[in-house]
């Protein structure tokens, strides 16, 4: 039993394909994590940086799991053309050979920067155990979905552009320890997710042919939302309300 | 690559089985829930009844899934006599036919007397996103993990007794619409958990048999340990601090 999934009513027609879209953008706007206070916060300037240390060490938990997660979902795939694209996502963060280090080294360039220990960071000994759930969560749903939700679940990154252009403005703007060469993660990502964005939501919205196929794949974008969001939450009462779990990274003189 | 357990150091023994008790339990006293301020607000009567309903609300997520969890654990075992211990917790949760109804039920009686619908409640649609990654990520542990690893898990329950007597006489003490049948689920706990913990206990001393495994075991205890709190983090954020994630319960009037 699936219970991300809920049945759509018996006799629905599938929708258009231009209204589907729409109402797969429409998740975006209700609840992608650009709205959440931790977000305003980082690109507001509001946040020292003990906290921004704190956001770079988890997140560096959901990098860590997106190449695994690309290879989980690629292992169901037999169709060797949608293989061909969907490897560049796990070249882009774990780099090709013989030259590119890929996004996953250009965040441990980001931690550095913010005085963080590299063996620390990638044992994720102290992310908070709320990350690594919802990490994770996003790792099995690709395995355990039908493969059109599992592919769907991707598309947040159709909102993904508009929240690193903030970022790195932001960022750069109000936080001296940030320069342009650690910003280099989000700067790739302005050209990549757009493009991997645009043949997830063709593949989705060729293959999901029923309604309730259609409203899988938007349950699909927002539990990819609620993975997102919950990362942000548990960083917010751990590191601005001052609640740290017990065994969770503790900023030095706190 | 399992990243839940740290390598022992190559050479170091196994600790004596006394040892290796005492810090299994000292996991509890370090990190176990009843530490948690939402526990405490619970058990001295500070959360009014909306915020108790999303607590119960939630924490049904956690009874749903303790039955998978513990056949998902059967599956791996091939010795029956295990296997015959170990049914006793799903007859615990779900009830044996034909009388028992099991403490799945008696949960709903008290999402019941909180005025919640019970479909509503067995949907788990409002329950917080965190909840479910932390439950489920229980779930994907036993299976998995070592078997003397996933058996350690369950390991809570040595610390369980306790916050359960709290709880039953703090909230009959502070919650008008809590009474004694309510309290039903608790009390059968009293009993039947110090039973499960027992073997267990004994399972994991006898099992784990290098020192590696033995702090495989301790890991999975404090695992299990974040699994509970960062339930408890994810309640706190959503109903002390107020910051109720999109698509979570929201209290009427709120």
């Amino acid at each position: 039993m699936n219970e991300f999934v809920r049945k759509a009513e018996g006799t629905a027609l599938p929708w258009s394909k231009e209204e589907f879209e729409a109402r797969i953008r429409a998740v975006g706007a209700e609840r992608y994590h650009d709205k959440h206070e931790f977000h305003r916060m980082l690109h507001g300037g509001a946040l020292n940086k003990n906290q921004v240390a704190a956001w770079a060490l988890n997140r560096y938990c959901y990098q860590e799991a997106v190449p695994r997660k690309d290879a989980a979902l690629m292992s169901r795939v037999y169709d060797r053309e949608f293989r061909r694209e969907w490897i560049h996502r796990i070249h882009d963060h774990d780099g090709l050979l013989p030259e590119e280090t890929g996004g996953i080294e250009r965040w441990l360039k980001l931690t550095d920067c913010l005085g963080l220990d590299r063996g620390y960071v990638t044992s994720m000994r102290g992310a908070l155990p709320a990350t690594r759930f919802a990490v994770e969560a996003y790792v099995r749903f690709v395995v355990e979905q039908p493969l059109v939700v599992a592919v769907a679940s991707s598309l947040t990154e159709l909102f993904a552009p508009s929240i690193h252009r903030e970022r790195i403005a932001g960022m750069l703007a109000n936080y001296s320890f940030v320069n342009d060469d650690v910003m280099a993660y989000f700067k790739r990502r302005l050209s990549q997710a757009p493009r991997d964005a645009d043949f997830a939501l063709e593949f989705v919205k060729e293959n999901a042919r029923t309604r309730e196929a259609q409203e899988a794949c938007i349950d699909a974008v927002r539990f990819k939302c609620d993975v997102l969001w919950a990362q942000l939450d548990a960083l917010y009462l751990a590191y601005v309300v001052g609640m740290i779990p017990p065994g969770a990274y503790r900023p030095e003189g706190t």
